[in-house]
C-alpha cells in the first residue's frame, strides 16, 4: 500500500464490499521515517520494534493520526462511512502492557479477543458505519503498540461471536508460497494437517509464519475463513475463486 | 493545557461533568514544535495558519494522532468513554474548502451547523460515549483544518435542536476582561447591548473577540448558555456560581 494508486484502486473495493467490515492497518515504514526525520531511532529486537515514550508518541500520531485519518477521509470520499479507531476510544480494545522478560518491548499491548467491547463495534456495523482501525490499543491510562496482524485476528475470533466472519491478511505477496523463491507456489487451500507437515519441512518463512500462525489461531476460535495474500486479488473475490491462500474451518 | 498537572485536573473535572458532554480541542502550539522539527514552517496570515499541503499533514498527526489519542486514553483511566473523532469520522463534520479571494488559506475547511451529522452523535452521546473532537473537518476527499472555537460554536448550534446546550470556552483568561490589562476585571454576565456597547468602545482585545463573536452567533442559533474563561473556573461550577463570562439567551 506505498504506492497512491494501488492505495486508491484498494480502498474503492474495499468501499464496495456489500457486507459489514472492519479494516486494519499498519505503518511501521511511514512511523520510521516519521521517528528519523523527528530524530527518533527506531529499534528493534527479533523483528519487532521497541516502543520507548518518544516512539510511542511517533506511532500516536502517525498511525492514529495521519495514516488512520487520511484513510478514513478517502474511504467517505469513496461512499464508504468509515470511522477511525484506535483501541482506546469507546475502550473498544482495552490490552495490557507486555510484561518484562528478557526482553522490555516498552509501550507494546497484549489484547485479548475476550476483552473486545463487541456490543459497541456490533453497533456500529449495524448502524452501516466501518471501523477503521490504527494499530494501537490502551490500558487505561496510556497507548499501547500492537501488532495489526494480531487486532485483525483478535476483532475477528470476537466478532465470529455474532458474526460469519472472512479475516483477510493483505501482505506484499500473493499468498502463502509452497517455494519463497517462486512468487506463483501459492498454496490455494492449506488444510491443519498439510500446514503442520510443510511447517516440519521448514518450508513457511518468516514474513508469512507469523500470518499462518494467527490464521490458525483464528480459525481454532471460531473464525470461518481466513484468506492470505495480495490486496489486489483478494477482496474483489468470492472465497471460490480466490487467488490468495485459503484457510477454512 | 500546556502542564500536565493542569490538564490532568481539567480532564478529571470533565470526565465527571453528569450530563453528555463534547470536549473540541486545539494544538496550535504542538503542531508548530512538531512541524519545525520536521523543518516545516507555520505560515500566518492575519493569525490564521496557512494551511499547505506539508502542514496539514503535520496537523492530521498532532491533532488526529497525538493529542487526540492521548485525551482519549486519559479520559478513559479517568472513567469517560471517550471516543475521539474527526470531521471526516462518520461524515460527522463535513466543510468546505475555503475558496481563494484574496488569502488563499490552503486546506481549510469551512462548517455549517446544518450539515452536522446530529443523529450520529446524538446516538454517541444517548449511548454514553463522550465525543472529544479534533479541529480537523472533510470535504470527501481531503481532511480540512478547521478552528476549533468554531467546530465547537457549530456543534453546540447543531446539537441545540436536541438537547439545553452550555457552550464553554476555555482559554488562558479568566473571561471577557473590561481592562485587557487587569485580569481579575472579568464582565460576570454580557448581555448583548451590553457586548454591542463595549464592542463600539473598544474594550475587547484580538483574543477575546472571535470568541464573544462565536458566543453571540451560537446564542441567536438556539444555544442556551455560552460560559468564557479559565477551565479551572468553568467546568466545575453551575452557570450560577461560575467565575467566568456567562452569556444568556
Amino acid at each position: 500500500m506505498d504506492h497512491p494508486a494501488a492505495l486508491e484502486a484498494f480502498l474503492k473495493a474495499f468501499a464496495a464490499i456489500d457486507a459489514p467490515k472492519i479494516l486494519v492497518h499498519g505503518g511501521g515504514k511511514i512511523a520510521s521515517k516519521i521517528g528519523e526525520a523527528l530524530g527518533i531511532e527506531s529499534r528493534y529486537v527479533d523483528g519487532r520494534r521497541i516502543t520507548d515514550a518518544p516512539t510511542l508518541d511517533v506511532v500516536t500520531m502517525v498511525y492514529g493520526g495521519l495514516i488512520n485519518k487520511q484513510l478514513v477521509a478517502k474511504l467517505q470520499a469513496a461512499g464508504c462511512n468509515a470511522v477511525g479507531l484506535t483501541g482506546a476510544d469507546g475502550n473498544v480494545l482495552p490490552a495490557h502492557k507486555r510484561p518484562v522478560k528478557t526482553i522490555d518491548y516498552g509501550f507494546v499491548g497484549d489484547v485479548q479477543a475476550a476483552s473486545v467491547n463487541v456490543a459497541w463495534l456490533q453497533q456500529l456495523l449495524v448502524g452501516g458505519a466501518t471501523p477503521v482501525f490504527a494499530p494501537l490499543t490502551h490500558d487505561s491510562g496510556s497507548l499501547l503498540n500492537t501488532n495489526a496482524d494480531t487486532i485483525a485476528s483478535v476483532l475477528a475470533i470476537a466478532l465470529s461471536r455474532l458474526f460469519e466472519v472472512r479475516l483477510i491478511f493483505c501482505f506484499e505477496k500473493k499468498g502463502a508460497l509452497l517455494d519463497v523463491n517462486d512468487s506463483d507456489s501459492v498454496i490455494r487451500h492449506l488444510p491443519r494437517g498439510e500446514y503442520e507437515k510443510l511447517l516440519k519441512q521448514g518450508v513457511f518463512a518468516d514474513g508469512i509464519l507469523p500470518k499462518l500462525e494467527n490464521a490458525f489461531d483464528a480459525i481454532r476460535a471460531g473464525v470461518q475463513e481466513v484468506l492470505i495474500g495480495d490486496a489486489a486479488d483478494l477482496i474483489k473475490n468470492t472465497s471460490e475463486e480466490t487467488a490468495g491462500t485459503l484457510i477454512i474451518r
